[in-house]
């Protein structure tokens, strides 16, 4: 679909790279740009993420598509903000990490009849900021698409065509289903990366332990790079998906734990079946996508990790 | 140094690395290399890292430099084959992942007099077998050395000499010191990757949470393509540190669950100290190294993160 005027609301990595993805799909398009943080907008002007910059009410004013990408904890705010001034026909998504709540929100306190479409792009870079934005952050990535129930077949539609257009994979996932499994996949390694640093971090011999560290202590430790306003507005809106993952990740700890102790070779079939499933996962056959020797796998995980942040990840499928 | 003749035993990833890196510093040297896999021993002669193969015995003649680069569990009894041939006056060194049990083994093993010198290059890939191997892997890396009680000081002065020729900076550590120290930065986050992939994998709801997997999921699951009998290794001789280690881990993993219960701002505190660890941690801060603006910190963490296999960790530095 083409656009005369759209708003990004929030011109952080992820606002700012829709706009650039935007920008290059449809030239003709004119994006205002918002964000509370005038830095950060005049940023985002300046990488060509936006046309122009704008209050929020010049943002919205007209605009048929409007991008609501501030961090989850804004976006309630936010939203009781935009309602006066929406344009009624306006598509509106936004891309926060977590679902549940944004969709209360947005049922809630945006206008009856709204043409809203939640969402949340399984794409990132632990760099923050619009300096880091990407055009081609989204190509090849899952885009979980979450609808109001009050939503339309066309504005759906119209979602689904933007994330096509923007390179990403239109997933639907039920919010609370969405929750549940980037507790999973995001907020549990997160979590787990922050745990491991703070615990050495804090001891009398950090300073060897740092000494020591390499490579693999480099992949556990690098989601700590994230934003922690991000993470904890991530934590407080998906606090009992989180607590209940980080339990059962703690009881899988203790089981391997009991392996360790009992030095059973029950401990290295479970290292081969980590390393098994691991590989599964690379190659997309967990995900159930192509299998087939020389075949190419779908774009989903292959192009997750050999984009701009993980390129090295995806040797191993190169060859 | 130079040598003339250099056994190397086990010519896997780090012995195959080591022979390609003494081929590069000393063209002159012939390597014989053994391993009980002859696939392997063929590879590493295919890729030049040895010039060529030999039976336990034959490698060993007239060598003036034993490297024995076995997982650490074949290494007891390796030890007790080469003890009645070893040349006297050779200088042997292992590369084990683990050090006390090793270091026992050789004080208990090996000939009166030896000149062993216990080692632990911190460099490796998930990747295994000398098809792998790089000259390279060492450049900037830290190698652990911890010598027999009895080793003259014209070993320890000759094992570091080798060290620092292979582009490595040496380090001296008590081999339980080593141990602990590794458990923290190595075998831990091995197994915190496994226990994210298995407690994932053996889920019912597995390829929903596979398909939604993107980086994050990436870097903190990459350990678990390590090589499943080396770490099947190093549990069982670094079994008490690592349960130590996982039982302090688990109680910071607990800390972090009871800020996300209770909504407290001091999670965004904790979130905010992993960050600033880890920028310490890459910019060489933690370690003690130069921190000036535009002054080049030591080699150690910034050549690992820029190395072949991180070479993404190490783009913030880079700028």
């Amino acid at each position: 679909m083409a656009y005369n005027r759209v708003a990004i609301l929030g011109t952080g990595l992820i606002g700012a790279s829709v706009g650039l993805a935007l920008k290059a799909s449809r030239p003709q398009t004119q994006i205002i740009g918002y964000d509370a943080a005038g830095d950060s907008l005049r940023r985002a002007q300046g990488v060509k993420a936006i046309d122009r910059r704008g209050s929020l009410r010049d943002a919205l004013e007209n605009a048929e598509l409007v991008i609501v990408s501030t961090p989850v904890g804004a976006m309630k705010a936010l939203f009781e903000e935009i309602s006066e001034v929406l344009p009624t026909q306006a598509l509106v998504m936004d891309t926060g990490s977590t679902k549940a709540e944004v969709l209360r929100w947005a049922a809630d306190v945006l206008p009856q009849g709204v043409r809203f479409v939640g969402g949340h792009p399984m794409a990132g870079k632990t760099e923050t900021g619009p300096d880091a934005a990407d055009a081609r952050l989204f190509q090849g990535a899952v885009w979980c698409l979450a609808p109001l129930p009050t939503a339309q077949r066309d504005a759906i539609d119209e979602a689904v065509a933007l994330v096509e257009s923007l390179g990403a994979s239109p997933y639907f996932l039920d919010p609370s289903e969405h929750d549940g499994l980037v507790a999973s996949v995001s907020h549990l390694p997160y979590l787990m990366s922050v745990g491991l640093i703070r615990h050495l971090g804090n001891e009398r011999s950090w300073r060897e332990t740092a000494s020591l560290a390499a490579g693999g202590f480099a992949y556990t430790t690098h989601l700590t790079d994230s934003d922690p306003q991000m993470f904890f507005d991530i934590m407080r809106t998906n606090r009992d998906n989180v607590v209940r993952r980080l339990d059962l990740y703690m009881n899988e700890l203790l089981s391997l734990r009991e392996l360790i102790a009992s030095e059973g070779v029950e401990l290295k079939a479970a290292f081969e079946q980590a390393r098994s499933l691991h590989q599964d996962w690379l190659s997309g056959r967990a995900q159930g996508q192509a299998t087939a020797e020389g075949e190419n796998p779908l774009p989903t995980t292959r192009s997750m990790l050999t984009g701009s942040l993980f390129g090295n990840f995806g040797r191993r499928g190169e060859k």
